[in-house]
């Protein structure tokens, strides 16, 4: 049974976040009706990072399985366009012909996913912008789909040096929103604040998993330092501490961009998979 | 009669322009009606640059004369809060107040005008910004309000070159949309193009003034360029026929923002305003 990969991008203002929901607009929801409509039967999808309402992506990766009947609908072309290397590559630009142009949703790109490819278990790594215009940056409402606008003027290396104080092995606990069976251990690898040509606050978040609202917690965090509100190292004394707290704001949703997603070699997929859905399994 | 000036930011997508129109949303409509919430009867604004539907500016700007009682109304302060050097200052933050936080349209700065300051006939020059992604862009549908798609792989170098060539004082007739009373000579003072680092291919146009849709014909030879349809020295040819072609396109509104007004000092304002003034009546 082929597997195909897709890359997916969304501004998700006008989405209840990715999972499928009877009656709400969501990103699963769409992708898979259009996906329906050109493959002529239900195609489900596993995604690498179930975005919550209002989270955009432009790194989203998610798989599919077809059967044959399906692959013969997906990989179907004009006789007049020429065969690229992928039979499915021009599926995604028969998405956007259902999607529509100008649309805030995409397929960037669809392909053939390598054996033992799973967009969820396979993952190595998710890394998210958050972007934030404070009293320095002004306010474009070019950017609002996007940015959150917070109203102190925030001190950016006060911030970058509470962001890199929090790099490393940990367990989140009190930068997550607790859920029953998931653990908060973490590898936080990248975690970086700058300021653009704008003057808009960009952060750039880099883990092995994420749990629940981390990175806004974590950019909540670093917003606290930036306004003079916390030290920087006290916000790895919360992190310690490993218990939720009310000294900083989980921010908005609008802000978050999940922008890649992370896979091994070709030739390394199949064990990793395996290892991370026992682990989950464990869990 | 005190003159205030008001810089301004707005996506263009859900306005019909910035002129008012009976029973249509436009950017004047909507920022007249707000200020008269705060300051109780009407007060007409002039404009620097006259956007069309779809256009979108950063830095547009204003002016507005209040007589006494509105002046009075306009710098109104609470008590607590501290006087600042200008007193009209604080009324950009009471327009956010009625405009809404993440709104589409922000007043961004409001302060008293120099002697002889005209947002209109004092402006020396306008600053636009076009964006294009291309295929080798890629789609990304949080930019897609305010960038316009082409299909085609543009030749960013050649781009380039072609609207540096037709930089200068020169007719620009070839390049406007025919206005009976209008001139089409005008000063051409900036033309580039360039890549960020996403790869959305960004022009930047600057000139004393423009025509009707002059932006965006301009923009359109040059994606024609870019596209290897049009030499980039035959752009000079188009342009010194004084002749509108149909060898290029006029670009859409999407991808157009006004981005910066340029004025003189502010002792030199007077005489500029009643130059340029006696030169539109004259036309």
């Amino acid at each position: 049974m082929p597997r195909i990969r897709l890359d997916i991008a969304y501004d998700g203002t006008h989405f209840r976040g990715w999972a499928r929901q009877p009656g709400l607009r969501t990103v699963q929801g769409v992708l898979e009706a259009s996906l329906q409509r050109i493959i002529g039967s239900p195609v489900p999808l596993t995604v690498a990072g179930r975005t919550d309402a209002g989270v955009h992506a432009t790194g989203q990766v998610a798989h599919a399985d077809l059967d044959d009947e399906q692959w013969a609908r997906a990989t179907q072309r004009r006789r007049d366009v020429p065969n690229p290397g992928d039979p499915v590559d021009p599926l995604a630009r028969r998405m956007t012909g259902v999607l529509g142009q100008y649309a805030d949703l995409a397929v960037t790109r669809t392909s053939t996913a390598p054996d033992g490819f799973d967009a969820r278990f396979s993952a190595t790594w998710r890394r998210y912008a958050y972007r934030i215009a404070d009293a320095r940056t002004g306010y474009d409402p070019l950017e609002r789909h996007r940015t959150t606008t917070v109203r102190a003027h925030l001190d950016v290396d006060a911030m970058h040096a509470a962001a890199q104080s929090l790099i490393g092995l940990h367990d989140f606990a009190a930068y997550c929103k607790p859920r029953p069976e998931a653990t908060t251990i973490r590898t936080l690898l990248e975690y970086d604040w700058r300021r653009d040509e704008r003057g808009i606050l960009i952060a750039n978040v880099k883990a092995d998993a994420f749990c629940h609202s981390m990175v806004r917690a974590l950019v909540g965090a670093c917003v606290a330092a930036g306004e003079g509100k916390l030290a920087p190292e006290h916000l790895v004394a919360i992190r310690d501490a490993r218990l939720r707290t009310s000294e900083f704001k989980v921010l908005a949703a609008r802000g978050l961009t999940l922008t890649e997603v992370g896979y091994p070699a070709d030739e390394l997929l199949g064990s990793r998979a395996e290892q991370t859905r026992n682990r989950r399994d464990l869990e």
